[in-house]
């Protein structure tokens, strides 16, 4: 078996054109420039490093791919094992293009596609016939295959090792940010190339706010302390959030914890192949609504995790009637919100199985007073 | 005058539509999800945090704009100063659009745009016509005013000081992944929000490829130590680039240092308003092919800087026919790059001021043995 390239990959891009709604004669993927980056240009190809900025991947429905790129990357894009056309200038790009011309059907990815790519492809194709084969990748993509998995588990080991650390580094008066960055540094020391997403590291008050990052806040005696961080390994990412309290816990503080441990106890133990993520929700939900805090539990219950933090854009949420399946990863989210007093979210990434699930994250989620 | 909104932003808005082809009624921005966020949000609005997915601007040819956000964004979106309307929901959102069908000919920013978010405009906006913009927001921004130069200067401030602690931190068997680890995390530390890009930070043979950032070799004695890193400072960026030897240098690594040095100082003498970039590569790179090193230097001299790391995508390349003019940020970073062997690259950020530069990366970029 291949690294990269062989049956994994033939087998990723059958998926693709076997999602789609017409028959297809090649699907085009196109980068533009950093972040404009299509994910599915690292699914296909397998690689896990490299910018690949304006490089193109041309699919055939028997799994096989040519690889467009600067003779700048040539040397990375080649380790994918598959076909591998350089240009050195626009002009010798153009020109290897020319020989899909003769192709009808095209697909594209128009939610990665920036509409000036699809437009120069037009002007290019003029001939050919476009599809928007987005859901064909996020459908293809919601299953992970074992390479897949082993990369999000390295992610999720990640996590759980910095998660162990947070006690050590947390005092009073550290910043927001300053603990931001010791926890971005952490999962880079274990391997992460970078964060999977601007790490949240909020305090006290602030930790009402699903969507604050962090602030020059300083940490006082009885501050929540919640931090909600990813690590991105060979491209693939994990999720996790942490809820502290600093030095002293309050009874109040103690009970909003207990709840939302509550809700994550009912949407782990309810998560399995063949239960509607509505379901999954609507049971975590009620945990939370059947005590003092309801309608404190404001966002979704968890999403689809993979190459993407938001892989495929999949909810577990009170209107989503996507049936679980095995080799999913999500995660499970749950937390109570109460503005100018704080909040309390406990995030785990889960793998599917038939008869429940595969928690991938496992450090400590007791309640912890640092 | 305002932090923001007021003055500053209705300037910004006017050069935007000052630059269009045609007479545009309205240009609308529209953000996808992260990372396919249109930074044009952040240039118009002068907001410096936040995510803003899904969101809109609206910009009209008074200079006046409309925010269109998500209620869990309401209250960042309203330190804007601008007319902000949330929406709770799909169909809320669809709702406050209908106000804008009216118009005939709108603006949108194609390079930032998605193919399906454009689909979606014009499915909405079924009477109007729809014009490419994208040049407008990039004329507009390459031209930074004072509070943009600010920012760029706070962020090379960071830079300047990390390069500082590089030699307290290199070791003998310090992998390229913990240097460029600890590197993001002094840049953290000193106050920017992120990397402005995955920080390179290669040893030895990997120094002669531009293109690779990070792996698993140890640093051993007599290697390149070359760091290419950014920080990103309320959305602004800077770029700097400086190589040291470790433990001993060669007379061939002093050599080369000083070629590249030599060209760096020919390029930072030759910018200055009202010169063509490409009069300016083609001094650097004459430095270099002056040498027994010629054809060594095989990428452009520099690139505008801002909002974006490459900001607009404007070069001082050898066909680049831009003419500098005051108030334009760019690197100036020539290389030598001697595969098997190694390479050095030096790269400043400077302002562009009628009668020369200011140097904003005030690091030293001598000959350092650490």
């Amino acid at each position: 078996m291949y690294e990269h390239g062989g049956v994994i990959l033939e087998h990723r891009i059958k998926k693709i054109f076997n999602n789609t709604e017409e028959e297809i004669d090649i699907i085009i993927i196109k980068n533009s420039t950093e972040p404009f980056i299509d994910e599915n240009f690292f699914y296909v190809t397998g690689l896990n490093k490299g910018l690949f900025e304006g490089s193109i991947v041309v699919l055939f429905p028997d799994g096989k791919l040519d690889i467009i790129t600067s003779s700048l990357e040539a040397e990375s894009a080649k380790k994918s094992n598959s076909n591998v056309l350089t240009y050195n200038n626009g002009e010798e790009f153009k020109e290897i293009l020319e020989k899909y011309r003769s192709f009808d059907k095209i697909g594209i990815n128009s939610d990665r596609l920036t509409y000036k790519a699809f437009n120069n492809l037009n002007k290019q194709f003029e001939n050919s016939n476009f599809f928007d084969v987005s859901t064909s990748f996020s459908k293809a993509r919601i299953i992970k295959d074992e390479k897949e998995i082993n990369l999000i588990k390295k992610a999720c080991n990640i996590v759980d090792k910095v998660v162990e650390e947070i006690p050590q580094i947390v005092h009073e008066n550290i910043t927001e940010y300053e603990l931001a960055a010791e926890i971005d540094f952490l999962m880079q020391k274990n391997g992460a190339e970078k964060s999977a997403f601007e790490t949240i590291s909020s305090f006290g008050k602030n930790t009402a706010e699903p969507h604050y990052t962090h602030g020059d806040l300083k940490l006082e005696k009885g501050d929540f302390v919640l931090c909600d961080f990813g690590a991105c390994f060979e491209k693939y990412n994990s999720d996790i959030t942490r809820t502290f309290v600093f030095n002293k816990a309050s009874a109040k503080q103690k009970e909003i914890f207990d709840i939302v441990s509550n809700a994550s106890k009912v949407g782990l133990n309810k998560a399995k192949a063949g239960i509607k993520s509505k379901d999954i929700h609507n049971s975590v939900n009620s945990v939370i609504d059947n005590t003092k805090y309801k309608g404190r539990f404001i966002h979704s219950t968890g999403h689809s995790l993979g190459l993407s933090v938001h892989d495929g854009n999949y909810r577990i949420s009170s209107n989503s009637e996507l049936e679980l399946k095995e080799n999913m990863v999500f995660t499970i989210e749950p937390g109570i919100y109460l503005p100018g007093f704080g909040g309390v979210r406990i995030e785990d990434d889960v793998l599917i199985k038939e008869d429940g699930i595969e928690l991938l994250t496992k450090s400590s989620k007791d309640f912890i007073v640092i």
